[in-house]
């Protein structure tokens, strides 16, 4: 799936920003609106406008705009996207686990067949 | 800690290229040589030398030469690292969907009680 993985590669480099994953960690918490999210950040509101972008370019953050203010919340969903990738590569490497003790179990037990029959 | 986030940054922007993630998923299935790791792909070897840089520098991969053959292997203790960050976020935000429904019980179980005594 290229579109699959075109967007794990903006999920990625989105959480490949301390700014970025701090606005993450923020939304994790609930809605909140621009000035809010801009409050513990010593940046200039258009730097923090353009993490925003990118966080919402990957689908990571959408928003809203009601009157003046305008809304940002979190996609857990998307999230899932990244978890679920690492999750697999995970799955496999323990699989890989499982199937050398598995073969480690059988190699001692013909072992010790062979000692019972030497004895 | 900084060195932490520093190290976050490293592991999610080494994660945002298909062909670091496609290395990270051939060495989740196990050990392999950077000969191995280079037939799937149509790439000179210097530009996927340049990948195996960027995971070995966020400790994902480690590799050792053995005369001519150099051999990799995942570190899915580092690939731990960024799925706990992840899993960290969505625990708060279904922690806030915890509350949020605790509270909406709580305004029923109210409004059920004045219901009763309205009657």
């Amino acid at each position: 799936m290229p579109n699959q993985s075109a967007h794990l590669d903006r999920v990625f480099r989105a959480l490949a920003d301390p700014t970025r994953r701090a606005i993450v960690g923020r939304l994790s918490r609930g809605p909140a609106s621009v000035s809010e999210l801009a409050r513990p950040f010593a940046m200039a509101m258009p730097s923090l406008l353009q993490h925003l972008q990118v966080l919402e370019a990957c689908r990571l953050v959408r928003s809203k705009k009601a009157g003046r203010v305008r809304t940002c919340e979190l996609r857990p969903s998307v999230l899932g996207v990244a978890v679920d990738w690492i999750a697999e590569q995970r799955a496999l490497w323990e699989g890989r686990l499982d199937r050398m003790e598995a073969y480690v179990t059988d190699l001692q037990t013909k072992e010790r067949k062979n000692a019972k029959r030497r004895k």
